[in-house]
């Protein structure tokens, strides 16, 4: 099972972390960019050129080192269609090293639409007779605000072609807070505020449509809780017949190393989620922090660096390759210190 | 302004549509399709050559008919690159027709990929001493689960380059309601239950940095609301400052057909808001349930058809351009006899 294998290859190379691979152009060495901008001017394809000649030499330095790569996609999008070239390569080119492959993608849509997005990352189109994997990659990252029939079609595909998801839960920027962390109320003062706000006798009828139609959590809390644990909550109920050998399910939740608070809850709650930890490092936390996403037995979670890694050179005044791999193998030691 | 030049078109056509173009390969006349799989083959790019003509023949048969277009971006990441060069396409030959570009990408990211995201569809990317616009689209719809930080990007490229975006409120599908639903805590009782819940002065301690990070709502509502009007309230506050001439901001909202008595919520509520509207047609929301997202003087939304006017064809044995045209002209007339 694809988390199975990701947790496998941690234990390996007793190293979970994933290595982000975010090319903004100003980590890529000034060499690399100006020989591509020489070669085809300043253009969108010299750019997404240089980026896939970064992005092989990263996966050259630390392939052997690390488990698994996370691409965000953003940053290939903003080279137009021959960055999402540059995109589809970097994850070929991962694959034939036999690292894991992220797309840090967090897209999100109702049914039909999902299963799109879905077909395009973890499953198929089919063309005439043919059935084709557009991107194939191992894992890719989504929102759940739109409610479980946005996520559904991911898990099919995940199960057909095994394949695994992270929901963002808990996410590592400052304003994470301003949504993820209300309290919700409960169910049933739910229900009697609706009639109240909305007016009354019409409005109960609507709701209940809407509750037959919602997914109800097995341990309906009666207790308020944040949005950011209902989703989690959500997430491990829709995915519990999915349990794989290492004893998580196919939805993976997001959970940032900024907020050890929240992870300490989570973690405590979630028996059978599997954690993607980013904001260690550069955004701020640490790998204490990082540490509280690990189960007792040390699985369950793996640590993102992407900068840190990625624009190493920056710092450590290193050729790039040598300088990724100097940084990968520091945070290798600092984490599984804690760990293993 | 961005919804200014959207608004007067929609009074100039008396036409408040916009045509989905979805293009799941079903809906493309077989005959399209066929013709690019025998000179391509069964691949990729064939299908995507096939979007590309089924779509400029739907924006040849609108155009003047039909102010805005709405691209579902899933559909043509499904392709691969090669969807993606597509959609690229289409979008540039729709603006050549004078059409309004929404690209319904749905995206949402923390700040610096933010920016990187926003760059990518509504602002530019620097590449040497070149400043490109990688898609540069009208509009794009974004999902705020992160926060206002992964939104702010999107409003600063929207006023330097003349652009807007709509934001995911309410959305028309029937697990909408799992999450964007749900009555949130007031800020004083999420305070007081924060503390309960992690055990005590720890936890009032990150609560007040997060109360200090978040954005505070002016008219911060003493009573309970659901997360979806809370989501539109912060919107509306952080775009305040970006109202055009006809009185919307930059920051449009997503509110579903399907759901009138919260329609009708958020219509009262938002008085500076632009909404786009899904559901109508297909999904189940009539035309009089679609024109609750209007004020009263019949403008501020605009209503999206997808499948009911791109495979018209499959419906009344027409040509597809002649049925597309066909449908979208009795979409207008439905919509406009309840406005104009």
């Amino acid at each position: 099972m694809s988390f199975d294998r990701l947790q496998k290859r941690i234990n390996e190379l007793k190293n979970p972390t994933v290595v982000g691979l975010d090319p903004a152009l100003d980590n890529i060495p000034p060499e690399i960019l100006n020989k591509h901008i020489e070669d085809k001017g300043e253009t969108l394809a010299a750019a997404a050129g240089a980026v896939y000649e970064f992005n092989t030499g990263l996966i050259d330095a630390i392939y052997d080192i690390v488990p698994a790569i996370k691409a965000q996609s953003a940053f290939y999008e903003l080279l137009g269609p021959e960055g999402v070239i540059a995109l589809k390569m970097t994850f070929d080119y991962a694959k034939s090293k036999g690292i894991y492959v992220i797309n840090d993608a967090k897209r999100n849509d109702i049914g039909p639409t999902a299963i799109a997005y879905s077909g395009a990352y973890l499953g198929t189109v089919k063309i005439g007779e043919k059935e084709l994997h557009p991107f194939d990659v191992d894992a890719m990252t989504l929102n759940a605000y739109l409610g479980t029939d946005g996520i559904m079609p991911f898990i099919a595909d995940a199960i057909k072609y095994d394949k695994a998801m992270f929901v963002l839960v808990k996410t590592s920027n400052p304003s994470s807070g301003e949504l993820q962390d209300r309290f919700l109320a409960s169910r049933r003062e739910n229900h009697r505020e609706s009639a109240l706000v909305t007016g009354g006798g019409d409005a109960s009828g609507v709701l209940e449509d809407s509750e037959n139609e919602a997914i109800q959590l097995e341990n309906d809390p009666k207790d308020s809780q944040t949005l950011y644990s209902t989703v989690a909550d959500l997430m491990e109920e829709i995915s519990k017949d999915t349990i794989g050998d290492y004893g998580f399910t196919r939805v993976g939740a997001v959970v940032g190393a900024t907020y050890p608070e929240e992870m300490k809850f989570l973690r405590s709650r979630l028996k059978n989620t599997f954690f993607l930890v980013p904001g260690y490092g550069a955004q701020g936390g640490s790998a204490a922090d990082a540490a509280l996403a690990f189960q007792d037995n040390g699985q369950g979670a793996i640590v993102n660096s992407s900068r840190g890694i990625i624009a190493a050179w920056k710092q450590n005044d290193q050729e790039f390759k040598n300088a990724a791999r100097t940084e990968a193998l520091r945070m290798k030691d600092e984490l599984s210190a804690m760990l293993f």
